[in-house]
């Protein structure tokens, strides 16, 4: 397999078609407690990829992306760097397929991700905690085992993995209640919210992302109208601090109503929210899209009818304190 | 409706049919890695009764408890005592049929689970943290209001709306694999355990119970051939501290297979590894089936197959440590 697919609601639909027996269908969750608890009272899906393989919808893209490498290529193994679910998502799809997997990850990576991307059997190289050593230490390994590189999320495969969740979505609304009206994901490298915004194409679902202000780029990139690449992340959700990708980007641009920033504290609050009521454990990004649909400026758009939100993953380290009492 | 119904397989099917329309079929949730992690390698289905519809599997019960009411019996609302989940399940099943409810609750009961019963409109009394005062106090309310009583555990309509769990897992289980070899429960009252060996009856499942060591009247009311009433609870697990109920015990001497008794410390480090592989939150309680399954004793039997397992609910108290930092 070769070339890259069109980035297309069409194309979605053949990414789903594919990793369909891979992937878990994970649950569609509703709380009445927790619609009750929003000014306009909307019904609320929560499309639980932390249940997803791996914890974390990532396992999607991975899964779709070691599809478009031919056997030989697959007998040589693939890599990546990533201190988090990416790595985790990876070195467990390349396992269940017997191929060979070496990640790169950053010495100071939490030691529960590192724990998980071992027991997946990956073989992973540290590196000091920069972009230019990761980016090295990739080189040096690629060079060494000739494996294939698999992106986080700047690349047409990632991206029309991750558009699988909604989807997926779509197909079980209709056992809970109506069409949602309109979808919010978390933002970080814009893999879920790119490839979202593709899926939703043309079916009158309206997508909005949510970004903590702590790595705000995305939300800054659409009212500049250029990608915003440098920028000093400071913020709890760990998987949301990378910059938007050069291929997401336009995508996002073109098909994302609005991405709603919120606060750390925001966050926190709707994750304990979420751990309350959705008996879920979930991490601080996943928490950012329910943060942003109780924001004032979402709740002002009146919107009618069902909010899908999709919860991106529940890595959380338990052996720390929970944020709300740290 | 009045009548005891017959304690058996049809009366479960018959139940699950009545509350089929008001529960949740909640999903069933399977880990590679928890399977790997045990030395017989047995598939695990866990049933996630920790997002039923208030928490956990007790609004089985009592919906089905409020199918036996006439209209005029509901119009004067429902009661019962209950510092756990019984009574939010209750709350929470009345409201959906716009009865009232009354609960009484020990003055030292958990904030959150008094604060969830409030949210679903029940009028809460409160009495001092004994028997004798629950009691004298349920009798003060069911003489001012005429609410009929809905028992937590000891009762048949309780039981076979708790036996439906199973059923549904049973259901859902060919989605993932082959039929479970065994089911293993919590025991408190041996309402969830009663139920769940009569929708075992005949289909070749064994059914096991799994109880915290400072609350195992169960275990040993099995052993000394009489059920146990008096001994003084002291175990995490707070679902867990009531006495086997009458109705209930001859069910588990007769259809049970044995109950296993596991250490608080066990119970722990299983709700730790729940929490951190299945991303759900359990509580210490539900915790107790799976650190049976981990037991050597259990894994000494050599059971072929996949093993169910009811997470019984997630009502945990998130303002303060986990167990396991605490």
């Amino acid at each position: 397999m070769s070339g890259e697919p069109e980035l297309s609601r069409s194309s979605v639909l053949a990414a789903y078609e594919t990793i369909k027996p891979f992937v878990h269908r994970t649950p569609l969750i509703t709380s009445s407690s927790l619609s009750a608890s929003l000014p306009g009272g909307n019904a609320l899906y929560f499309k639980a990829e932390n249940l997803q393989k791996g914890g974390a919808f990532k396992f999607r893209g991975a899964s779709y992306s070691l599809e478009r490498l031919s056997p030989e290529q697959l007998a040589k193994g693939v890599c990546t760097h990533s201190s988090g679910n990416h790595a985790g998502a990876l070195a467990l799809a390349a396992k269940e397929r017997g191929a060979r997997c070496f990640v790169v990850m950053p010495s100071n990576s939490a030691p529960p991700k590192i724990a998980a991307v071992r027991a997946y059997g990956a073989h992973i190289t540290f590196c000091a905690p920069s972009a230019a050593a990761r980016a090295a230490a990739l080189e040096d390994v690629r060079a060494r085992t000739g494996a294939a590189f698999v992106p986080p999320y700047d690349a047409a495969h990632t991206i029309l993995g991750q558009g699988t969740a909604l989807l997926e979505l779509l197909a079980q609304a209709p056992e809970h209640g109506e069409r949602p009206a309109a979808v919010v994901v978390p933002v970080g490298g814009g893999g879920l919210l790119a490839g979202t915004a593709l899926a939703a194409d043309g079916t009158g679902v309206r997508v909005f992302g949510a970004e903590p202000a702590g790595a705000a780029d995305c939300a800054r990139g659409l009212r500049e109208g250029r990608r915003v690449e440098e920028f000093v992340p400071e913020t709890i959700c760990d998987g949301l601090r990378t910059p938007v990708g050069k291929l997401n980007f336009p995508i996002i641009q073109e098909k994302v109503e609005d991405v709603i920033v919120v606060s750390d504290e925001e966050v926190v609050e709707a994750m304990k929210l979420m751990w309350e009521r959705l008996k879920l454990v979930v991490e601080p990004s996943s928490a950012t899209a329910f943060a942003a649909v109780r924001s004032e400026k979402f709740q002002a758009l009146g919107i009618k009818g069902p909010i899908a939100i999709i919860i991106t993953g529940g890595n959380v380290d338990l052996s720390q304190p929970l944020p709300w009492a740290a």
